[in-house]
């Protein structure tokens, strides 16, 4: 069966990360994170991002997104999301198992939570029947594939921090926003005055393991036990150190991102072609959503697997990643086709 | 300072009330409801609402509320309500705090929640990367105002069942909806399909205490140790039977509803007069929400204390209660309508 | 049948705190504590406790003892008490369930904990695998019925605060123990340097309603959005008010208190006449921790309610309260001599 | 610096395990679990546990024990374990904050918790004041290097049993087990009524991934919500399944901790022979326990990486692992040796 469409995370491992897996595979090291790997590789974050952030590996996406969120909101903190955003839809309520907060969804435009949808619901602070707002959650790539420009990024910001909140962005495709906004990771994130970054690896060539990234240390003097409790510390940690190192060497993370980028494009630029074909989002990194002719998709999903994001709307979405090729692009672009016919 | 329309919670407690404690003041007798009171009390309403009911009485409605949800939904389980329901809205995330759950607001009509409303969330079942809807939760009467009409309680607990959920009723005013539709409390619950209410009475001319009751026994099974670790079990708990003896006593709920309802529908009769004054809902029950001129505000604030709603389009609410007079009414009439010019 | 000994909170109430509801039931006031009654029991606990601090009204001691304690602990931290303490053994949970925190509990000695037992626990300090001890809690009066001497609060003070941490006292039955004492409240509280105190009147006379302080209002910076969330927020706070208030005046919680103890003392004198019953415990408050023969407990109940505590042991518990009457005591040690022979 | 003895998991990971990933690192495959990597790897633990095993993979030993505890008790039940075992000792409090459960610690006797330690926490069942006893959890190989008999574990389930409790096993080091008691998996797991067992790989030369197994399928319902709630859901989890196929191809598991445990009797052996040196643990599998000079610690850890167990009493853990090597063991003691003349 050809590589499918359904999520970046269905590709395997980049070859590089794979190998760095030998590299560090040697002799005893202490674990839990204290050895020279793992200190090399935050030592590379903190040359992306500034000697001050404070750096928290783990396991998962989710794992980052709650150490992020635990870090600095308590169970009367609501936390503003998009409807569509990871931590709403895709973590089984994770953030409120694990915070105690409550999040409230912000209807998205464009997948993008704007100012006026998060001023919304700026009130009643300091009433202690109201659940306090103390963070806003943006998701960069957003998870309908469109990218924050920093300006939006930085209006969103500067609102949160004017009510003393926090700003977190959920980067599990952040390599994928780098590329599409051509600009090195600090430019979008830090200098937007972002506060809190789940950094993510997984979905671009990494096996597993993403880091977390306080730009300000003082969120995270806690974030260690949070870690630990919250079952993201990792005990053979070297081999997270090794998969970052790897990741940033050659800037391996560009390579791949920059590829699926390119795949995402090539996708769209032939399905434009297809008159039946309706594409629902900006393409802008690596995923396109598309409402195609309902009779079509189960046929065409026997031979590429990928996920129906709307029933009733006959929406598709077809993500691209590290390891997808212009023959798998054009393969399926031909079954499309000949489904159609 | 005369009584103000801020919230029948405002108001004191009913005479009849404070005697039940005395008659009830006499001798020791086992403490957290294992006393011939509470048993009366526990006796009277399931004489009301059927022998099976499981009766189990707590503080207050944020209490009644959370015994309710967490006694049928797990942490990676959702519950659906209102947007302005009282457990998304005024309990500062304790739904979330206890339970571990997601909260799915969902825009009310009229302050109900519709069919088309829930059936928007009832997606993903089985998916575990989506919490699982699983309660339904309604108030009756609405913090709107307004009133569910039985077949509309009715249509909502089918689709609820029809999913394996359950459908729970914030019933932190529900004498004032027994009175609106002059039905018995089991007509609009239990008869409905209703699987957990909230039953209150502190905003009807009780101190303090409420009851949850579970119509399946079933689904009670462990509340007790609910309630005990959610700091709800009152340990001279005879004094809450007595009120709620003293509630049912020649229906004195009703009274004290019929009362409020009717001093809402003078209020409503005085202010439509007005022309500067534009009512937003229904007036159903208690509750009166209107827009009134801005400039007005501050100082009919200073001789009558109530609530803006939403400042922004200047909207304020007024509630009546068991302890409101006709004159309190005319006086606050007066007073509008001395400001208006 | 006859009072028992069973617990000081299967009394009544006493008949001015019934009256003190009625002094206060006129008018509308503002709810959830902003009204007079309760500035005026805030100032009057400010009083007693100097005016920093800070006084939250609760519905009952496992509120009170949840409030202190979510106010200091992050779910990393840990508390640490005694293998007897209510949090540890009476409370299904509810610290758990609510601080997410590990309750580390110490061998009591005459059912107090002692700087040694604290000590033991003192270690894996920066250690993220570990719990971080972050609060000592300890019940005054014990549950024992004994009485922490004010050295031996200080001496564990101490020790708490070297290590950053702070000191809860569960003051459950705290007037007692002022009474046994012959101290004010804030000798073997504040100026013992302890941190955060539960204050309990509903076994000394009251209905409901208990308050926490915190000595250095700091510490209380959430507290008002943790007592709602906890839902311990009472809307008609009056009624707690007045009864701080009533409790206050003439010292009634000081008679109540000396009367309790005083009753402990005769039934303590007469049963020591008794050779087949043992005392186990110093008899300091209202509490007397008993062996007596098995084969009386059973009819000995029949007449008198009471806890066995130690069924292995035949160990009973009988607590004296306000309300115990010298007759009470001459008729159950009548009783139990009966049943002996 | 050679290798030391500070943990298990300070190794690195086996070749075979890290020649798994490139073997099916090809292609796209459905993520979270659902591919044919995992699937054989269930189906490998399904031919060793039984058929009607439930599987779920997870990250990590924390992890596996969360997901276990938190499958089968809610925030009022209580659980048993030693005073050292990992979940009480070394998770942060994870248990606590995610299950709400008490943990209620039992001083261990060689390491072991006995029937009779489990007994004096029995109690208090059904009344609502008490955190409602649900799970006993035992390590098997315990944290003191100690390992459970098979009747010992079955005497500890009968009486879990009998109480309508469940026996779970924190099986970090259970392939040590395995070959200290000469006995396959099963036969002191499920056939001594272990009801839940997580089982650990990465001590003993796997790179990360546990499984828990549920015997009893029943107690399984939920766990895949629990499990993704809990930030366990790896989504590359082929990488794991390989791990799994790999552990158990050639018995490689077993060659691991056969060989770890020889390296631990050698260290036995060797140290036995130093009068200066008193073991104070049975060694039965591949952890050391040892009082040793106060003096030679230091130095000694400067040349080898291990761990103090007790200051106080001087006693430090030495652990053997499936890389350690007969030149790594005599060099240490060689290096005793030279210190302490």
């Amino acid at each position: 069966m050809p590589k499918g469409f359904a999520s970046d995370n269905n590709s395997g491992v980049h070859p590089a990360i794979l190998k760095s897996f030998e590299q560090v595979n040697k002799g005893h090291v202490v674990g839990y994170g204290d050895d020279m790997y793992t200190e090399k590789a935050i030592a590379k974050l903190k040359q992306e991002f500034g000697e001050e952030t404070a750096v928290f590996f783990v396991f998962n996406g989710t794992g980052a997104n709650i150490i992020s969120l635990s870090s600095v909101a308590s169970s009367y903190h609501s936390i503003l999301c998009a409807e569509t955003a990871h931590i709403q839809e895709d973590e089984c309520g994770a953030p409120e198992k694990f915070t105690g907060c409550k999040l409230l969804p912000i209807e998205p435009v464009n997948g993008k939570i704007t100012v006026e949808g998060v001023e919304k619901h700026l009130y009643g602070f300091d009433f202690e029947h109201h659940s306090q707002p103390k963070v806003v959650s943006i998701s960069q790539v957003t998870e309908m594939g469109t990218v924050y420009q920093p300006q939006e990024i930085k209006a969103i910001a500067n609102l949160a921090h004017k009510h003393n909140m926090h700003l977190h962005m959920d980067g599990a495709r952040i390599a994928n926003a780098a590329v599409a906004l051509d600009l090195p990771f600090k430019a979008f994130t830090k200098d937007c005055e972002v506060d809190i970054l789940s950094f993510g690896g997984t979905k671009n060539g990494m096996m597993m393991g993403e880091a977390v990234l306080f730009f300000n240390p003082e969120l995270a003097v806690n974030s260690k036990y949070i870690r630990k409790q919250s079952m993201q510390l990792f005990s053979k940690m070297r081999f997270v150190g090794a998969q970052f190192l790897a990741y940033f060497e050659n800037n391996l993370w560009k390579e791949n991102a920059a590829h699926a980028n390119r795949m995402a494009k090539i996708l769209e630029a032939e399905t434009r072609k297809i008159p039946q074909i309706k594409l629902t989002q900006e393409v802008e990194a690596n995923g396109i959503f598309a409402i195609i002719p309902k009779e079509i998709i189960k046929p065409l999903q026997e031979k590429y697997f990928f996920y129906v994001w709307n029933e009733e709307l006959s929406e598709v979405r077809w993500m691209t990643s590290f390891d997808t090729t212009e023959d798998d692009i054009y393969g399926f672009v031909k079954s499309i086709k000949e489904l159609l016919n």
